[in-house]
């Protein structure tokens, strides 16, 4: 299912094992298998962290439920609350997955250029304005394969990723309606990594790391040489690509249960 | 000044008389009243209701105070919580007020096609979709002056309004990206106005109004007979026309203290 949410009042993605912190796959596990009268078990393509937002998440799940597709969907859209919805299910081949089945991963992180209230939910003010050309510029060396370990924090909940190594296709800072955004896609992403690139980009903006150091910051690893990390409420997750062989097979509908195929 | 606000954790725009609710009003003239240090009373150009939000919003007030206006727009940008801002201030010509030198009132209503996330804070899912090319003809009897009273509520706060009559300019159901919405523009509005004429359209969707009706159902000037009233979050005070002989003189500055003159 590709899942939409808010994720103001959600501590992130991962559910946290028995604790009542309020988690997207925690709420939409137990829906699921209410609705299922099984237990399901989600799989996910981006584990987002609290108060990230998500418009095309991806979550994958295994049912032996013959409950058509059609009818789950409605059923969650009854049963969900306002800030999650479950917006297309598809009946996926054998093997899909939709954490291991994915090949690339695509943020976005949305700056305003002034303070905008009916905005500030999904967009940072950062009080200063980006020149989108010039970070675009001072990025490019990021792009490509590299150990981004200068750009990641050690998230306390989970054991550090077996490297840091992530093949960046595209970093482009570009002006949207109300400011600039970062278009991040990535095969993989470390942890606050978008948000850490945010932060240094105000730096670099504020003159506080030149450019040019970009390469070695990168190359040496230390996180203490790059910026500090941007707020959450700033990042989207938007939109996950899956290898060519997965395409739907059977029941394909939309959050209200009408047909899509 | 142009106020932009979302609504959400608002008891409308008018401060309830020293009660600790939070206000827009008291909440900018609390910030007004340090900065220029007096006693600052805002006009304003509509009282909005609890958990409606305002995009262009306008509000006025007089000070002697000498402080320059781009240093007020900083002051306000630094002190102002993130669900408020101004986002134009200018020096207006004696005898302007942002109430009574006002023309139009313009608001907007919108509405969702399903259940989405991360709009559902401005916008309203219905649980079913609109035809808007039908309503906007269904709705056309009421354009013109007509006394409103069958889409008004008693607003318990304030003493009734001296008569009901509006002169509606525009009262159009358009389609925008992601559903319809109701633009609607009137010399002025009665209360709960907009959201009743909403609350009424998701009737005539269901078939419990008779669009043959409408102009009856105005006319009677009954309440009762009208449809439930649409909630607060879905509308957005979008804009005010003033008479055209006002137009600013002198600082005319942004949210940020710039200069647009």
């Amino acid at each position: 299912m590709h899942v939409e949410y808010d994720g103001t009042a959600f501590s992130g993605w991962q559910a946290q094992g028995g604790s009542p912190v309020r988690t997207v796959q925690g709420t939409l596990e137990q829906v699921l298998s209410l609705v299922l009268q099984e237990r399901i078990a989600l799989g996910v393509a981006g584990r987002t962290d609290a108060g990230v937002h998500a418009k095309g998440q991806v979550a994958s799940f295994v049912t032996r439920s013959a409950l058509p597709l059609h009818r789950i969907a409605r059923a969650l859209a009854g049963l969900l609350p306002p800030d999650v919805a479950a917006r297309e299910l598809a009946v996926m081949p054998e093997g899909f997955h939709a954490r291991f089945s994915a090949i690339e991963r695509r943020y976005v992180y949305r700056l305003l250029d002034a303070p905008r209230p009916l905005l500030a939910r999904q967009a940072w003010w950062p009080w200063m304005r980006l020149d989108a050309g010039a970070l675009t510029e001072a990025y490019r060396p990021l792009l490509g394969e590299h150990d981004f370990a200068a750009f990641a924090a050690r998230d306390p909940a989970k054991r550090p990723p077996k490297h840091g190594r992530c093949r960046v296709r595209r970093l482009a800072f570009v002006r949207w309606e109300h400011g600039v955004q970062l278009e991040a896609h990535a095969n993989r992403f470390l942890y606050h990594m978008v948000r850490n690139l945010v932060g240094s980009a105000t730096w670099v903006t504020r003159g506080l790391i030149d450019p040019a150091d970009l390469p070695r910051i990168l190359a040496e690893g230390k996180r203490s040489a790059a910026g500090p990390t941007a707020p959450a409420h700033g990042l989207t997750f938007e939109e996950v690509v899956y290898k060519e062989a997965y395409a739907p097979i059977g029941e394909h509908v939309d959050g209200w249960g009408r047909s899509l195929s």
